[in-house]
């Protein structure tokens, strides 16, 4: 079965419509990323084919190609770029139009020397302005229908994100076991990006964090170069892409399986936090309603262990001091894009609890959504409230002694990919994040030793 | 000890005026590379960061900063980016001006809100038109003093390259001895990278290039995605970066650890190819004779396998017959980038011999460069030769029946990093090219099995 590009290029068409486009006799014009070299050298930047494209081409994967739709006759082109004579002796023929037509689901396969005789004398609409051909118009309205559609996956585009979530659980489940060969954060890094490649996964969807202890603190932390001997638990957020669909998937691990009473806590804490919005996910929902009641879980358990102190929970929650310990938003939309568009964020937000809320609308169908809350002890994110350069209250709520016994813990977070269903969810996610069962894991990988990894995949 | 900026800096401007440069009071700026969106995402393109850049800094390897080389008073400034206070939660705090100082081997370190004022009204050149400070003048005389300033490495960049071959010395070695669980050119390519890896190198100094049997005879093959059983020969060509600097190395191992008669044939072609090159390299001689040399061994050894026929040696490399098997150069220039300037490639050489071989000047002490001699067997490269295309004599030349034969080896090339020392070179590429040696090293990786490459690094 073939990646359903007609049927998105329909499905475009219909949301310009009714989101008031006013335009019915057009083209929709699309060009593929193109190859740019780096300055002065002979290496191209790598691709990251463009997601329009992608989206109405099905998935093809080259670069300097064009893609056309003409709403009206509902005819879908794709134009090759011409054949370079010099390529050909060190790469070998590119894709012929007879292969292309058969591989993707168009109606027809040019060359892109016929494109401009196309384009001429027909209003022709794209989501940026087209320095190659400037009599196409970029069109918001377009750019938004295409969003739109891009929100509610089809069963292909299911299958493509369920398939990243396996190679991305098989690879999280490689590096928990992977304990007496990982003593740097590097070498986590090497082993997730390892297992997904061997899968078939070349790309990852983004660069994955890899922090041990106290670095899981910081939130887009990327060096992934430390030791971690010595530290207590291992932050790992890596997802694979599967044929430009991504996964995104956070997993936390104490290094020798042993959990100490605070890191288990607090991951406890995070696992519910999950489960309890996890629970209520359906269509009809509003996202920013369970991000605000993981934040109330996140007060609760505070009070209870006792770093918070001097307050309701609707007091601290209304100082925003919850968002020094869990400062970025319960989820994103996943897809083609890590953030997948359309969300409606809004990052002018007054409240610092909704301002990094990446969802601010109501849930429907088969959305696709990542749900992870997190708890971080980290002094950058405390002492604006400590200060009372965030808020004037909130500094008396904090418990100092007690919370210097959690600051070793770092960070957790739990991140699990899954779509909306009917009634409820379908979590793509199903690598375990049972702390017993995670123990027993890193355990048994240590107790195995050196040698024994490549058998997880 | 630090990587040398300063004295690069000087060297850059002795160059400038020893090439013709009129300027005596001038500044040199140069940009870092900037950070770049993806168009409609919020995910920066991969950073590379300016090799220019990097030159004069030390290896400063963060986006969005300058530098600026006062060449008459001698002083050499980093000016680093704003600090963004909404990345500072995400990422935590950039390196200080004190911490940059210490640690990069400039004489002072500024933050870039200052950079306007220092450039207006001096005369300051640079390498590219600078959008950002229209003032600063593009100096093709300056792009040509440091480009010179490349080709010759000092000690320090010599040990980041033997640094960059040994790791990927190391990581060929997991490559060889992991056939039990290679079964497709993914496998090879994630086993090499992995390995580099685990070694600290995260980039690898170009897209690897790993190929199973006759995919071998595709020069740029980067799909590394069929595969493997059932071939003859995997032909990988990769190389770890350290530091910005680079590896390039290629090997040739037979899937069994067994080399049929043809493979075993054309592996001690192209291994006498390198070796005759290597022997008489040494300043003060011109790379395209020992080019040349590589074309008539390779002539000599298919007259004596029948592949050639007919005609002498001088005729058939006459005929440019042999640039169908052996098309590319000799080698290139290599340091921050795998194919570093300042080669002198002719690529409008009418001679086809000579088109694409990247360094057309004589040897110096401290170059760096590759030598990689090849031998391949594909009908896209032959079929010129064959139809009368490319040379009318060609064809005469040629015993199609004896070169059905040797279809199947597909390709073959050996490829090293040297440097050019004052009577000869030293080969930083310390892996196997010996043909007992490599069946041995992949026999003994299948007899051990699964579950056991780790050891190699």
């Amino acid at each position: 079965m073939r990646y359903p590009a007609k049927n998105h290029a329909r499905k475009v068409a219909e949301l310009y419509k009714k989101l008031g486009g006013t335009e019915t006799d057009y083209l929709v014009y699309l060009p593929a990323t193109e190859t740019k070299l780096w300055p002065h050298c002979d290496q191209t930047v790598p691709l990251r084919q463009s997601r329009y494209f992608n989206y109405i081409t099905g998935a093809f994967d080259k670069p300097d190609a064009h893609v056309v739709y003409d709403v009206k006759s509902d005819k879908l082109t794709l134009y090759l770029p011409p054949i370079d004579e010099d390529d050909v002796m060190w790469s070998g023929m590119p894709i012929s139009p007879e292969d292309a037509l058969a591989a993707y689901d168009v109606d027809a396969v040019e060359y892109s020397d016929k494109l401009e005789a196309v384009l001429s004398g027909r209003t022709a609409l794209t989501v940026d302005a087209s320095e190659k051909y400037p009599s196409v118009k970029a069109c918001p309205k377009l750019l938004e229908a295409f969003d739109e559609s891009r929100v509610i996956k089809d069963e292909f585009e299911l299958n493509l994100l369920r398939k990243a979530a396996q190679v991305t659980d098989n690879s999280h489940m490689a590096v928990m076991s992977a304990m007496p060969i990982q003593k740097n954060e590097g070498h986590i890094h090497a082993e997730f990006v390892y297992h997904a490649m061997r899968q078939g996964s070349k790309n990852q969807a983004y660069d994955p964090i890899c922090c041990a202890g106290t670095n899981a603190g910081t939130l887009h932390y990327v060096k992934n170069d430390e030791d971690i001997v010595g530290r207590l638990l291992i932050l790992i957020d890596a997802g694979a892409e599967w044929q430009t669909y991504a996964a995104d998937v956070t997993r936390v691990f104490p290094l020798t399986g042993e959990w100490t009473k605070e890191c288990r806590e607090i991951y406890e804490l995070v696992l519910d936090m999950q489960k309890q919005a996890l629970d209520r996910i359906r269509p009809g929902v509003n996202y920013e309603e369970l991000h605000i009641q993981a934040h109330r879980i996140l007060i609760d358990k505070f009070l209870e262990l006792g770093i918070f102190k001097n307050g309701t929970t609707d007091d601290i929650l209304k100082s925003g001091l919850s968002a020094a310990f869990y400062p970025h938003g319960l989820g994103h939309m996943l897809g083609m894009d890590t953030h997948d568009p359309a969300g409606w964020a809004n990052y002018e937000d007054p409240d610092p609890k909704l301002r990094y809320l990446r969802i601010r609308r109501t849930l429907q169908e088969n959305m696709v959504l990542t749900v992870e809350p997190g708890c971080y002890f980290n002094n950058y994110l405390i002492d604006p409230y400590r200060s009372g350069q965030e808020s004037t209250a909130a500094a008396s709520y904090l418990d100092e002694k007690v919370l210097e016994k959690y600051m070793p813990v770092g960070g957790v977070r739990i991140e699990d990919d899954i779509v909306v269903t009917k009634d409820g969810h379908e979590n793509f996610t199903k690598m375990t994040k049972d702390p017993e069962e995670i123990s027993r894991i890193v355990k048994d990988g240590i107790r195995k030793g050196r040698g024994h990894f490549h058998c997880v995949v």
